[in-house]
Formats: C-alpha cells, structure tokens, sequence
C-alpha cells in the first residue's frame, strides 16, 4: 500500500521507541533516514530496502521517501527524537504541499510521534522542565540570528525553562555564549543548568552546572542544554522546577505540610481536576 | 527493592507507551496514580497493588507513593504525556527535597520519560510545532495570571508556535479568551490553530481552525490547544510550521526545487550535519 510513515524514535534506545513506531519499521517496504538513526535500529531491519548511504541531505531524503511511497512503496522515513520537532515531517509536509498532494491520490501520511530530546533530556536530570518550557535551535542556517536573540530575550524575561537545540558546532561556537550573556541579563548565575548529550545513547554524559559557568563544558551539536526558570532549583544529582510560583507569590491555600519550608506547590482538589498531568 | 519510578505514559494509548515504560508497570509491586491514568493500563496490571482510589489530590498521590517506597517497595507512579512536564516528577522530587532524600538511605528515583501532549496532538495535525515552540498552562492555581499574561505575550512576539495546556475548566472559562485577544496583536487572524481533544484515546477529537475562530468551539480542561507561528500554514488537514524563515528573509543558498514557490528549507550538506533532527 502507498504509504508513507514519520516515525520518532525517541532519544536513540529501542526500549524507548513506542511499540506503534516498531511495528511500523517492522512492517515497510523502505526504511529512510539518516544514518546514525538508521544504524539505532538495525536489530529491527531485515527484509525491508534502507535508503541511507549518500543520504546525506535532508531534502533528499524526504523526497527520495516520498517518491518511494508514489510509487506504491510502504515507505517509513525515521527520525530521533519526535518527527514534528525540528525533523522530517515539517519537511515532507512542505514538499507534499509544493507537489500538490492530495488524499485521493495518496501515498497516505502518517505520523508516529516520539520522545523529543527536550524531555529524554530532561528524565535524566530530575523534572527541569516542569512548568512553562520553550524550546530553541541555536542553528542560524535557516533562521537569522536576530530572531533567535528575540526569542532567548523574550523566553528569559518571561522565565520559561528553556531547551537548546543544536547548541553548538564546529562552524558556530560563539552562539551559545551569546545566548548566556543574554540569560545573565535576566537571571542569577547560580541557575540550575544541564547539558545533556547522547541521552539514553552508548556515548550519554550529563553534567549539571550554571549559567556562569556551563558553556565552559566541551559539548556539540548531539547535545541539549536545558536551563532553570528563576524558581529552579538543585538537589543532589537533580533539577528541579516547581510546578507554580506558590512560594514565590506566598499564596496561601490554608495547607502545609509537616517541614515545609518553602511553599508547596499544593494541589487542592479542584486543582487536581484541573491540571493535566 | 526500595525504588520509585515515575512514568510517562504518553498520550494514553498502549502502543505510544515506551516498552521501558510498560516493563516498569509490570514489574512493580505498587502502581500508583490518577484514575483515568491507572485505567489507561488496566491491561497490564495483575498482582500489583494500586494506589487509586480517593486519591484525588496529587500531593497526596506522591506522598502515597514515597511512603511505599521508602517501606522497600518498588513503586510506580504514573502519569500521562510525559513524567516531567506539568506531571508528577518535580511534585516528588520537590517533595523528597523537604525530606531530606539522599540517595545513600534511598529509595532509588527513576524517571521514564514519554510522548507530552504538545507532540501526540502535534502528529495528528501535520507539523505544527516544526520550529521553535513553547508550552504554557493556562491554569492559574498555582501561577499568577499576570505571570501567564507576560508569557503569553512573550511568546507571542517571539514568534514561538504555541502549545497550551489546560485550556479551559469549568471554573476558568475567560483566560483563552484573553489569551487569544492578546495573540490577535501579533498574529493575523487567520493563523492556523489546532484544538484536540484526547488524543489516541477513544473519544478523540481534532478540529483545524484559526486563531480568530478557536474559541468559539467546545473544549475543555483534557484538549490542548496549538497556535501556529507566523509562517504557518494550512494545507488540507494539516498545519504545517516550516523548520526556518528561508521564504520570509529571502536567503538563497543556491539551491532550488522544481516547481518551488516558497522558498524551502532547504538542507545543504552542513545544515544537514548540523540540525538535530
């Protein structure tokens, strides 16, 4: 059947990948993508066609996977992480869109989300990212540096945790220190900041830091750099990120419990209903 | 063994469910959470004990759990979407902070992260969240509206694509009211939005509309609800936020497509090497 499905794999170990995104590789004709990502799932490919070597461009693969769905293939193309965020599925949707695609005439899309890297990341420091978060990719390939400084302005003064994507790499190595530079105007130095790179992967380093101090770490472009809000805090190996501002803000909700010291981010019954979890 | 493990779930379908996840439950001598979560996986759950009912407060919840756990039981807690997003994780850890936890008299803390809200609604609507994004909860129990307000329009003339949590409740029906009269002075009005209901669960719901109209559908607190970027458009049931600004800022890196109108996001043979996809 003319198919063509955007599988997330997750952070890159095979017990992190849903069961939905394994049948799915499991079951195509064609198996597209990058290399390194091709080379996470090798136990899970036998029989199907792997379009990889020379692969090495992103716009290729997307439309060499989209030819071989058009051509009747049962085509899967995989990606790290989730398909939507910073991968292939923004991709083929464009050329899809560019090609005039339409359902009658297929191939048929499908997409398998996956695990970001913002939140594999995140389960390996404690709960980083546990109130308003925002992600954003250093790389000024396709976006001018200007709107990236906006973001990093506008995300520190709001006090989102905030996820690098792409934090570093050979040709661009002075982005991240502008990002730090611009944090510093909005929060303390002491701010609770991870680097994660390979999570969940042979090559996994974590180290936990600050903000004065984390571009002094050697890492690259398989890294994320998750940073704290204002209320962040480190304990022992973990980050964490309150829930609220309660003890910020000192509201009372008439609860506390025993060696309380700072307020809790309590939920009350209707709070409960209310937050998603 | 004395061990706590908090789960994300994902969206609440068994087979977006990690396998790590999944062996976790089974393994466990104690499962512990909402409700609606514990039903999510009745299917895995045989001699496990399960902390549930009248546990309608989640400080209660981990608190519960923490208790087993530090009486030598292994304990999963779970939660749906992802452990540490707006999900039971930095509550636990925020608790074992004030306990004093460390890691020598235990219990063991793992977390296993899982699919959050913003990717599975994502998937069922193309690629909204290609680019930079952000999440922000509208609930304001535990974070001052005018806290929310500022991310709001933060986020808004950063042009991040928009993922919100916890929309509306039946005691909070105005705050995406205010939301999207503050979005309508960035954006135009006929920017995509998404608006979905209980993604991969069986009274799932999508409905693709724009910023200007959103709000006049029915939703509630278990929807999320997705704004396109500026660059965002619609094309048959997708959203598509392409990966950089290419079209917008005109930049030409020589290389185009046949049949190309916009200009693409087109990876050369660096960006390749440097986006993470």
């Amino acid at each position: 059947m003319a198919k063509l499905t955007l599988v997330g794999l997750g952070p890159g170990s095979l017990d992190l990948m849903s069961l939905r995104a394994r049948q799915a590789i499991i079951d195509a004709d064609v198996v597209a993508g990058y290399r390194a990502y091709v080379d996470l799932i090798q136990e899970l490919i036998d029989k199907q066609d792997v379009i990889q070597s020379g692969m090495t461009r992103e716009w290729d693969r997307a439309a060499a996977a989209v030819e071989q769905a058009k051509a009747g293939r049962n085509v899967v193309l995989v990606c790290s992480g989730d398909a939507g965020m910073y991968a292939m599925a923004p991709l083929v949707l464009e050329l899809l869109t560019e090609q005039g695609w339409n359902a009658e005439q297929g191939p048929a899309i499908d997409i398998i989300p996956g695990i970001t890297a913002a939140n594999a990341c995140a389960s390996l420091v404690g709960a980083p990212l546990g109130h308003d978060s925002c992600t954003i990719s250093l790389s000024d390939l396709l976006t001018p540096w200007p709107v990236i400084e906006k973001r990093i302005h506008a995300a520190a003064d709001a006090d989102f945790a905030i996820t690098f994507y792409n934090p570093r790499s050979r040709k661009r190595k002075s982005h991240i220190e502008s990002a730090q530079r611009i944090l510093l105007q909005y929060r303390e130095p002491a701010t609770p900041v991870a680097v994660v790179n390979a999570a969940y992967r042979d090559d996994q380093h974590v180290a936990l830091t600050t903000l004065a101090q984390f571009t002094d770490l050697d890492f690259g472009m398989n890294a994320a750099v998750i940073v704290g809000n204002s209320s962040s805090f480190q304990y022992h190996d973990w980050i964490v990120t309150p829930r609220g501002y309660r003890n910020k803000y000192q509201l009372d909700d008439g609860v506390t419990l025993p060696g309380q010291k700072r307020g809790h981010a309590l939920a009350t019954e209707t709070s409960n209903r209310e937050e998603r979890e």
